[in-house]
């Protein structure tokens, strides 16, 4: 059996015989709120691989690389190995979720332009929203990284809010992770799927993405097969 | 009587015969975690006026301009009328507080450079810590109104930090706010005092500021008054 490296809230990272490779196989688990509210959730795992698979070629054929490889089953995938920056990179496009909460902006509302926000990737401290200044002082990037991390976010969110106004869905926000290879560069890393983007039906507003699960809004596997259908996928590419 | 313009929890504004001037009265009251824990503190009032007005006239003779006019009494000074902008200017030299508890970082620890925070000034949001960006896309301040309330932090980091060491007391990190004249222009404004600054004796680290109070570590007036006679402040000027 491979050696399993990490295991995190949705996904378990395992070693393969590259060393330059591992192994990502998406659970079930479905987690909000820092962890405080759980549940299983049978398919979700086999539609987040579906759609990171399928977000992430399709980015490629942009242009835009990631740590994807290959999916190898319903629920793995292989990518390169990198070394994850801690920071989740947001980038916001409408008011939601705590940028609302926290600013007391309505939800919904469109910003004059797309905004990225870091937050420093602590579980024990709650993920906090840190500044440009904090990335420098802490020592979590150099000021070209944080520019690069900027640019390439703002880049991603161009070209994935295209994809879903195509497929009549608007991209509220989304939460991306980088990481750096052997070689030191920048790659795109972690997944995009629901589970780290907001997604509102264009016509009827309705949330097809993980705040389903977070204000139990419904069925949250319908939401993400409606996603994965929209994107073309199928369930066995 | 002149009209009460304005009460906050520390001070009252009042206008006066002049509409270019207001009259500010300091409070006996402490308030703290955003009016969680509050208390009257006799002399808190006349400690404060003595201090901002003595560091406001310091900063004057180092170049540094604010709204400060004169003393008038124990406990009121005169400053010219400005439109506060609501934005708290935090600058921090060592992590202490909010900084160390929100990113894990020990009290009392030496910031590589130091480092200017905004934070929504918005009681009912309890003024929370906020980017470059949000100050843009909730316009509260233009891109060069950013550099400009960034750089005048910084230079009076720069003299209120000298003025300390001199007097033996470390600036941990110290809050400012700012305002806008008729003329459109940016000046220094509200208050600098053991209330919004954060002051460690250099030898004993004993905390010489409204941490005080928060924390419960003694008699408020005894280290107000420590740092206004070590300022060479007499009580009636």
């Amino acid at each position: 059996m491979e050696e399993l490296l990490y295991e995190g809230k949705a996904k378990r990272i395992y070693a393969t015989d590259d060393e330059r490779v591992v192994r990502v196989q998406y659970k079930d688990s479905a987690t909000a709120y820092n962890g405080k509210k759980k549940a299983e959730i049978v398919g979700k795992g086999r539609l987040n691989n579906e759609i990171t698979s399928l977000l992430f070629l399709k980015l490629r054929e942009a242009g835009i690389q990631s740590h994807f490889i290959e999916k190898t089953s319903e629920n793995e995938q292989l990518v390169k190995r990198v070394t994850i920056i801690p920071l989740e990179v947001v980038v916001r496009n409408f008011a939601a979720g705590s940028f609302s909460k926290r600013l007391g902006v309505e939800e919904g509302k469109k910003l004059s332009r797309p905004i990225v926000e870091f937050y420093l990737k602590d579980d024990s401290l709650g993920d906090p929203l840190i500044t440009d200044d904090h990335v420098d002082v802490l020592d979590l990037a150099t000021s070209e990284e944080v520019a690069e991390l900027k640019a390439q976010a703002l880049k991603i969110n161009e070209v994935l809010g295209g994809f879903f106004a195509k497929i009549g869905v608007r991209l509220i926000d989304f939460k991306l992770e980088f990481g750096k290879g052997a070689d030191g560069k920048i790659l795109l890393a972690d997944e995009i799927s629901p589970d780290t983007c907001r997604l509102w039906d264009m016509e009827t507003q309705q949330k097809l993405d993980k705040d389903v699960f977070r204000r139990d809004l419904g069925n949250l596997t319908d939401a993400y097969e409606t996603i994965l259908t929209r994107l073309g996928g199928q369930l066995h590419v």
